[in-house]
């Protein structure tokens, strides 16, 4: 059996999503739903979840066709996560309708043995003292990446900050990075948090690209321009997920690297927002990935 | 004397500026104003314009010393445009407070006779009949680009058609192409645009970079990160002149000359936004702008 690479942790949920031109209900969402069907194009990826037994076998019978591994995957009695929200018409903005927590609200991550020897680990949105937990466990990582979300900035700012001290990498969207620093400014904001300890920073901006920040400067990608574009719905945990996907296919981490993941993480949170759900993403390949990519170099070279 | 490579027509006015953080007076701006002083790094650039007879002499010699020929530019009887407006937090957004046109208004803008023979012209911002009447004089120009804004597009819409058909570049923000083209998707909106005439659609997307399209494709440019950033004013105008000015300086128009161009532009406009006025491009060199460009080159380079 082919050893796990990588290991994303979050929440499964299943999503009632309204925007200006659709509403789709209770289809399969959740950060690491995402994260893990975009890294499976680079890298064995391991699951880590709950869901509950109201769970569907297709939505099942969808992370097993991107190959990833279930093995973390928990059932548990009673239902599934549940979470819906609107879009304004700009497709940044969303509204939160209702969040039933469900089994995520007792979820206690737990790595089978051979995760806790995975050199990538990913640590989608969750509560940082579960992310804590699951970092105590993994063993063997090389790399730690954390994302989180405003409500753990608002309410768990001390056990965040201990995740923030632990990992290489931190992700945040643009209003997060400006929350947590308390700085409006992005290089003022990047500054501060990597003076908290992650190598690494990105600052996701949707529809206007990521940034990354470094000691060795900043790194600046757009994202891929698109015509269809019909559910923002898991852009950052593709693009995180896409990102770690494609560093650790390698396992090289440098600057080059980096560049490269960024790059692929983009072109996989491209495709995933184009259609609701996983549903771009189940018909994807390696090669539609690789031709995209191809076409964002010419489309980014300045010279 | 040199040649004249590069005519901007467009307009001059004194601005009153409110920003979040600091409040200017009657200090000089107007979309000829930055546009000439931007391109001046790279091309011999002649002015065509109209102040009244209380335009500052302190604002004359900071024209001469960009080294931009002045024969275009007009004194008429009575008083200089004045323009006020504040800006929200973000920078994002802006409201206008007052206008008085002034001599502006009976602005009829003509080209002398060596200007006429320019290979380059930038139609900057003033109202498309005039745009019309200086595109009439230019016999010999090789290349046009004309930019606009909501209010034309309101009010003048059929002719900033002919504007439109009878440029080879046109630049437009967000907003108005989504006005003019009535498609809220960019994509969509460009390949409308790019059907009634012109080889070239920029999109200025502010702190967010521009997008070129062509029937080539789409080239995409991030804005470099700026940690100093105090006014937005006249962004859009030092990026276009610092373009037609990169442009015109080699004068081949290929896929090349306008990516670089597009870097150029974004490099001085980054500049130009870090103090009020013309105030930072005051005190640039040819060689301040090559280090960001090369800067510039590395932060985007994915791979």
């Amino acid at each position: 059996m082919k050893p796990v690479k990588l290991v994303v942790v979050g929440s499964i949920g299943l999503d009632t999503i309204e925007t200006a031109h659709a509403k789709k209900e209770e289809i399969l969402g959740g950060s690491v739903s995402y994260a893990c069907a975009a890294a499976s194009f680079f890298s064995h990826t391991g699951m880590v979840g709950v869901v509950g037994t109201d769970f569907p076998a297709s939505c099942l019978e969808a992370y097993r066709q991107f190959g990833i591994d279930l093995k973390g995957l928990q059932t548990a009695q009673g239902k599934t996560f549940r979470w819906s929200g609107v879009y304004e018409k700009d497709m940044n903005n969303r509204r939160t309708l209702a969040t039933e927590l469900n089994v995520f609200g007792e979820f206690k991550p737990e790595l089978p043995a051979d995760y806790a020897k995975a050199p990538f680990l990913f640590l989608a949105n969750i509560s940082p003292e579960l992310q804590l937990h699951v970092l105590s466990q993994a063993k063997s990582v090389r790399f730690v990446a954390a994302d989180t979300m405003d409500l753990w900035i608002n309410i768990a700012r001390k056990p965040l900050m201990d995740v923030i001290k632990a990992v290489d990498l931190l992700t945040l969207n643009e209003s997060e990075a400006r929350l947590i620093s308390d700085e409006y400014n992005l290089l003022k904001a990047a500054r501060k948090i990597l003076g908290w300890g992650p190598k690494y920073l990105i600052i996701k901006k949707g529809e206007h690209g990521a940034m990354l920040f470094s000691k060795a400067g900043i790194f600046v990608v757009p994202a891929y321009p698109l015509e269809m574009f019909h559910d923002p719905t898991g852009a950052g945990d593709s693009f995180a997920g896409g990102f770690m996907g494609a560093l650790s296919e390698k396992g090289e981490i440098d600057d080059s690297a980096i560049r490269r993941a960024m790059g692929y993480g983009s072109v996989v949170a491209s495709f995933g927002v184009e259609e609701f759900s996983l549903d771009r993403l189940c018909r994807l390949s390696r090669h539609d990935i690789q031709n995209r990519y191809e076409d964002f170099l010419k489309l980014t070279h300045l010279g």
